[in-house]
Order: C-alpha cells, then structure tokens, then sequence
C-alpha cells in the first residue's frame, strides 16, 4: 500500500487533544470554545429537528440560508452575491476549502501559500497533484513580502492560498496587502483561495476581506465557517462564495464529496440569522477582551508575547524559559504545568530552526484562561 | 477555466427533485424517504444539541458512536472490528467512498466497477488520476459476470467498486459473487471499497457483506450510510469499516476533508443504537411491504416490474407505453401525470441504446406510493 499522503501524520490538533485530555491539562490547543453557544440558536436547532425537515437538503444549501448568507455578506461587505449562483453551503470550512483545491489545481499546476499555513492546504494540493511554493512569513509581524512573492509566480501557477486573519499567528492583512497581491497576478490566469473563517474575529479598526476588494473578488473562492462566528465548531457548517463560473466547478466536487449538508442545522441558522442580523457584530469584541485577558495575565511571565490583531489564538515565544523545539516543549507542558498547547514548527515547511513560539487558543472561559496563565506564569 | 470534471454536470437527483418541486409532481426520484424518523431518535438530538457538546468531534469519530458502530457489526455479522484502528465516522457515506477513493487511486491507476453503477464512483476516480473500467450488468437480473470482469483485470488494476444491495437496480448479490470477486484478485494487489449503504434492505434470505467473508474484508472498505438505516439522509452522518492500514490512509483524506462530523448528531445516533440495539432488524421487513404495496398498485399496469431484492429502489420499464428515451421520459413524466422518476441511463458509461428503465423510491407513505402508482397506471 503506497501511501498518497506519506509526509502526513495525524494532525496535531487531534493528537494534542487526546494528550490534554488523557492527562487532564487545560486543553488550549485545538481551536474550539469551552462554553456554550447562543441559547437561541440551539433552541432553534431542537425545533428544526423535531419538527423541520431531516432529509437531503438541496446541494447548494438551503435557500433561506443561502438567503440569509446573502444579506450577511452586503450588510458586512456591502457585497451583492447572487443566492443561486455564487454560494454554497458545505461540510464546514474544511470542505470548502478541499472542494475549492479540487476543482481549480489540476496534475502538475503551482499554488502558492504562505508559511506558517493552516495544515489542511498542503494535502489537498498534494492529492489535486498540484505542488506548493510557500513565502516565509517571519514573526514577529508575519507580514507578507511581495517582492518574494512575485518571484514565485509563474506560467504554472494557478492558485494562491490567503488566510486572514490568520491562523497560527494572529495576523492580519492590510488594504494594501490585497492590492498588492491583485497587482501580482492580474494580467496572469490566476484564481485566489481567502481562507476568511475567522473574518469577525478582528481587533483592528477594520478587516480586511476579498468580498471588499472589487477585482480580487471576481478571481476569488471566499470561505467562511458558521463554527468560529458562532461558537459551534461541532456543526460543521461552513459556506464558501465564489463567481458563478468558480463556483459551478466548485460544486461539482461538493456534490460528490459530500453532497450536502446536515439541514436542521442549516435551517437553524438560516432563522438565527434571519432573526438577529447583528449576531456576528458582536464577536469582536467579545474574542479582544478574552484576549487581553491572557495578555494580562501572562504579561509580567518569561513569555514573550507576540501580537495578536486577530483569530482567537496568541502565540508566544518561549526562548527565555527553554531551548526545547516547539512539539517537544508542548509535550512537556502537558506535564509540567497542565496547559496543552499547539506547535507552531508544524504549520511550516520550512520552520526557522531557532524560533521557540507556541500557539494558544483564548476561546475559553475567562476563569479557563486565567487558570492556564497562572500554570504557566509559574515557568 | 479548464474543468477538472468536464463532463460532469448536475446530479440528476438535484435536477429531479428541483423539478419535481417546481412542477409539484410527487417525488419519486431521489432516494429518501417522506415519513418521519423514530421521534426517541430526534428526542435524543434535540437533547445533544440543546445540553450536550456542540464542539468539534474527535477526527475519527466519537469513542461511544464507534462502540455502538463495533457493536452492530458483531451483531449482525459476527465480525470484530477495532473500534480504535478501524472504525471511522464520515460526513454521509458520499465522503466516505470519496476518501477511500482519495486515498487509494493513485495517477493512472486502474478502478473496475459495475455499470450501471452510482453517480459519484466515477467522478472521485477522475478527480484521483483513476481510470474506470466497467463490467455490464444487464437487465432484467443485473448479474455480475466474472469472466468478463477478469478479463478487465490488468496490472493497472488497483480498486474494485462494489455495492449491494444495488443502486438504483434493486440487484443484490450471492455469497458466490463474492468468492468470485475474492478468487479473481486474490493474488493480486487490489483494494476492494464496498457500498453497503442498503445492508438491511435487502428481501432475500440473508444479505451478503463483505463483513462477513473472511478473506475480502481483510481488503476491504466497507462503507454504511445511518441516513438510510435510520430515515435521516439529511443529518450526513456514515461510517466506514476498514484493516487497520488501510483506515490509516483513508483517515489521512478524511482529516483534510471534512475532519469531523456534526458531534451532537453523533451522540444522538450512539445513544438510540446502544438503547435499541436491534434498531436496524425490522428495515426489511418494513421496506419489503413498501415495494409489495407499490407492486401491488403497479401490477396491471403496463409498466414490466423488474426483480426488487434490496434498496428501496423499484425498476420500472416502460418501452410498451413510449419509445422516448429515458431522460426524456422522465421529464415528460412529470407533466403528463405528476410523477417524477430517474432515468437510469444517467448512471452507465454505456446505456444499451434500446433500454427504456426508469427506477422509483419507494421509501415513502403507503399513501404517496398508491396515489404515484395510480396516476402512472392511467398511461
Ligand atoms: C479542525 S480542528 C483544528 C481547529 C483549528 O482550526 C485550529 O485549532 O487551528
Ligand atoms: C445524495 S442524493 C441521492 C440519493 C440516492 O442515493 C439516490 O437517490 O440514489
């Protein structure tokens, strides 16, 4: 049996969970909320399953839910996306983004990322037969380099991955990071993979966003995750929206992929969000005070922290407390102190031999995070 | 844009079940069922949702919905597996065929398969680098035939497709196609992925699984769809059955695929499988009096009944009532009495040029299946 995939392990948000859990450590590894959703929204869901519809739902999704994707996207972006053509519901963000990597990167053709990635894009383009160039985002700002991005462009690339804010590291582009990057490949036949998940969870004056973007936008495959705007990692729903031509080839990998999504909990959001437009307005200020919660009180520690504009992770550097690589030193957290945490070696390929930075997740409660400060403020 | 799927267009049950909508025709095209599912099952969901984990799910699967899953399989075919290596929980069993396909087609490789066979093998295959090869079944009995399935057998060949109880030909399987399959690849370095989402809907003695012959399962990829067994296609929720190694490779696709499914829904299908252990005993008998009903209606029509022995699938040929073909059929079904059908034609590389068979679900209120045959019987 030769594998497809034979640099891929488990990943390690399933590998670090299963160490949390095993050894009873506060688990701010994986990125997923320890308290509960909106009691409305699960309200909702209950109805929908007793009394709604529990059968196939249409491919695309369910029309009062794309119906209420739509006006999301123009009240936030003041974007007009057509309901039947431009979006489709899926298995979460992660499907989204495989089905994206499936239909447009074909045997043979380049995508270009930025490193440190989100683990998922590599194997995709991997199993797509496509190959990844990566431009090194360097801590601590992660900001993109253009020149060295411009440098990897070429007849055979199709795809570029982006990711704001961005996961592992908190970072967020600018206005005139999405020029830049529109400027590189405008005259070329290049389409644009945003990975915007955590689009409302933003601590700057304004995200930045493809949807906002007015010729991006028409290269561009969009994803979103209801999971991180809504507290519901566990539903996986996600959406993706794309021009109709993108999103037609799109779709024919959904339909076979997945075919469609778990409906009563397409219908509940649908009524979440047709009940309470504003719901996600709210979540950037609900994740900064969590955030400056651990920053506080991490702030007098042997912890560096570095910035965080956005996400709900913070990473810090632990060079003044050990030498150890990074997965090393997150086992021995486990034990030392009782925090899990994420690696960030894992989400390059190629990571700075030197670089001692961890990833924490401050989607937690305030007492969760303080407790996990106090551990490891005692380092 | 060049497609990676040019030939792929919408699934025909997206474009049946959208026109039958339209036209307001009673749907008996895509397969799923009109009645409701067992309201303890819903009651139990409703409770996961509004008091139990929203949040991500283990990758694999939930440790008890896997137990309950070791459970079954030991119950009905006295089969242990590993709930630990060898078990995985997927997003519907569309994603669980897509990563098995995934994981095992590589560039070039060979994939034999039945034709008629269902609407997604073939474009995973693609999407992999595979290349199908298709053995005829041919009406009215849709018999394998092993001679000419070994002569498709090349070097090449990497995975065989099976699937019974058979969809949409309502065909099942003989514990000796199986020894035949087994004695034909035996020796050779092939995979076997085997579709059972019907494995209790079947009206024979006793249905045949993989599960139950000791040398193919060694080989296998068993996959089981909780949509069909439990009247929920629309909570996406399958699993798959695998040797360790080979859901090693497949839990590597699904990781990148979807990562995990919706978890309450999970806990909602291991709690009613661990409290009604023989949950899943009485589909046949309940589906067998289904097909009879619709039969019944049917019999001095002038549709020929083809054989039912699995699936809640009915073949109807109608070449003394039309000669148009059978996509066309379909659609004129749908006006001239309010019935809407899937033409099987649309599930062959090859369909026989003179074949007029159109396949009904019968997955629905007896009520629903006497008004459909009494508008089809006035033709
Ligand atoms: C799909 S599990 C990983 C969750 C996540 O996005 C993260 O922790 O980065
Ligand atoms: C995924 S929609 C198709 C349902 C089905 O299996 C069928 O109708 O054959």
């Amino acid at each position: 049996l030769t594998s497809k995939l034979p640099s891929v392990g488990t990943t390690i948000f399933t590998k670090m969970s299963a160490l949390a859990a095993e050894k009873g450590a506060i688990n701010l590894s994986q990125g997923f909320p320890d308290f509960p959703p909106d009691a409305r929204l699960l309200e909702r869901a209950s109805q929908a399953i007793l009394t709604g519809n529990n059968q196939y739902a249409p491919m695309a999704g369910l029309p009062i839910l794309r119906e209420a994707i739509a006006n999301l996207i123009e009240r936030h972006y003041d974007r007009k996306v057509s309901v039947l053509d431009e979006i489709t519901v899926t298995s979460g963000a992660s499907e989204a983004i495989f089905d994206a990597i499936a239909a447009l990167v074909h045997n043979g053709d380049e995508v270009i990322l930025f490193d440190p990635a989100y683990d998922l894009y590599e194997p995709a383009v991997t199993l797509a037969g496509g190959i990844c160039r990566r431009v090194t985002l360097s801590a601590p700002e992660f900001r993109p380099d253009w020149l060295a991005f411009a440098e990897l462009l070429s007849d055979k690339t199709r795809l570029v991955l982006i990711n704001t804010p961005h996961n592992p590291t908190g970072s967020c582009w600018l206005a005139e990071d999405l020029e830049s990057l529109w400027q590189a490949i405008a005259s070329r036949d290049i389409y644009v993979l945003s990975d915007e998940v955590y689009e409302f969870i933003h601590f700057g004056e304004s995200a930045v966003s493809v949807h906002k973007h007015s010729e991006l936008k028409k290269r561009s495959v969009v994803v979103s995750s209801f999971g991180k705007s809504f507290h519901l990692t566990g539903w996986k729903v996600g959406y993706v929206v794309a021009p109709a031509e993108l999103t037609v080839e799109l779709r024919k990998v959904h339909q076979f992929v997945s075919f469609c999504t778990a409906t009563p909990l397409q219908q509940a959001l649908a009524e979440h969000l047709m009940a309470l437009p504003e719901a996600s307005t709210g979540l950037a200020v609900f994740y900064q005070q969590k955030r400056d919660v651990l920053r506080k009180a991490l702030a007098d520690s042997r912890f560096t922290l570095l910035p965080c504009e956005g996400t709900y992770f913070q990473l810090l550097d632990y060079s003044a407390i050990s030498d150890m690589q990074d997965v090393a030193f997150c086992e021995w957290l486990i034990d030392a102190v009782g925090v899990a945490a994420i690696p960030i070696s894992v989400f390059y390929q190629q990571a700075p031999k030197d670089q001692r930075i961890i990833r924490l997740c401050f989607a937690k409660e305030d007492s969760t995070l303080l407790e996990a400060a106090r551990r490891l403020a005692q380092l």
